[in-house]
């Protein structure tokens, strides 16, 4: 395993309408790293409110931003909205020319997407987008966490955990990644077996479907967008 | 399963030094419960910092909050620092003798413990204070979800999304709780097996133990004030 030394610049976008887990999963991983900085980014210092209401403030703008060993990109419904944002596809564009991992949690692998940074590479995201990850280039491989070279990607929403424990591992070695895992208890025992399409009952899983049928045709519609400005010819 | 009818109201405290995974994971699960508003709730509506330095901002002061049906309390090195805390005691006092549900997350077992509320009730918390649960006269449960009449508690932070989980459940139904998981896309896969000191390494166990051996030491000696002032003779 490769280990870093000296001390981790750290830092993940957050963005109105996200998903404020997508977040806070690896921020509670990553920020528990020894000798590292830990970002919490935006526009501007100002306060961004989730999907579901909890407002988070940014501690750095995008120009306060230290070129980051790793950059987390969160999703969510507010992620779609971003999709033409020249400010944040270009911060992420110029943080992948110098980072060390950039790391998608959910529909956040949209925006990498869209920053032109999965051409060819092997990701994943949330199961409700999954279908569209071959418009931006993405080798789809539907796995909980997908580590290939700089990009790592997760799955939806609390996925980002695990894939944070990875890259841990990555940065600081498997001992002080186990010693994490162990301060934040995860030995999770979810009460149900419905966390994935497979394993929820058809009924639950066209329920939830039906719940995201808005956000996902615009995801879709835009998708299709920039395939056709990146030149995929086959969408 | 008993389901209540009617808007829920749900509530989490929010404090300084909290570790705000307590508090987000709960969140995730039980903001998305329908037909329900969740307060994030502090003295003030000043924004705190939890532990690791995520900005989090109150939206309902504790003078505003209306009587909840979930009370969720979260823990983290800060709830040590609200032991003695008037404020913050009887506003737990006072709302949970109105609320379906007192939730408490990792830690957070202490201030329930302190409020009073843990006397002759099964309870859990994180590992590194399990042996504290007795001296607040509570009955101490080692596993990860422990729900005993009003009072539901979890072990150590991530623990939070399962018992939140199963809090949807008694709310709301299994067929809620199930849809919410899969949005969530919560079938975890921790890359190591080291989420608890029974399947940690001895030395990581050893490393984790003394990394929070001074916050330890403060909670036992808080721990024996309490129970001396509740009266548990025995301590």
């Amino acid at each position: 395993m490769e280990r870093l030394n000296g001390q981790l610049k750290i830092g993940a976008i957050v963005f109105p309408q996200m998903d404020q887990m997508d977040f806070t999963g690896p921020f509670e991983v990553l920020s528990r790293l020894p000798d590292s900085k830990f970002h919490v980014l935006w526009k501007r210092r100002d306060p961004v409110t989730d999907v579901h209401g909890l407002i988070i403030t940014p501690d750095t703008s995008f120009a306060e931003s230290p070129q980051l060993d790793v950059l987390v990109v969160p999703g969510g419904q507010g992620q779609e909205l971003l999709m033409k944002d020249n400010d944040v596809l270009q911060f992420i564009q110029e943080q992948a020319r110098g980072a060390r991992y950039v790391f998608s949690v959910c529909t956040g692998a949209l925006l990498c997407g869209a920053a032109g940074l999965l051409r060819g590479v092997k990701a994943t995201t949330h199961w409700s987008a999954f279908h569209l990850l071959g418009y931006f280039g993405a080798i789809p491989r539907n796995r909980r966490v997908v580590a290939d070279g700089q990009h790592v990607s997760s799955s939806g929403v609390t996925a980002g955990i695990d894939g944070a424990l990875l890259i841990a591992s990555f940065l600081r070695g498997e001992r002080v990644a186990k010693q994490i895992q162990l301060a934040m208890e995860y030995a999770p025992e979810p009460p149900f077996n419905s966390g994935t399409p497979t394993t929820a009952s058809p009924e639950i899983v066209e329920a939830a479907r039906s719940a995201m049928q808005e956000i996902t045709s615009r995801r879709h519609a835009t998708a299709r967008r920039v395939a056709f400005e990146m030149g995929f010819s086959r969408f």
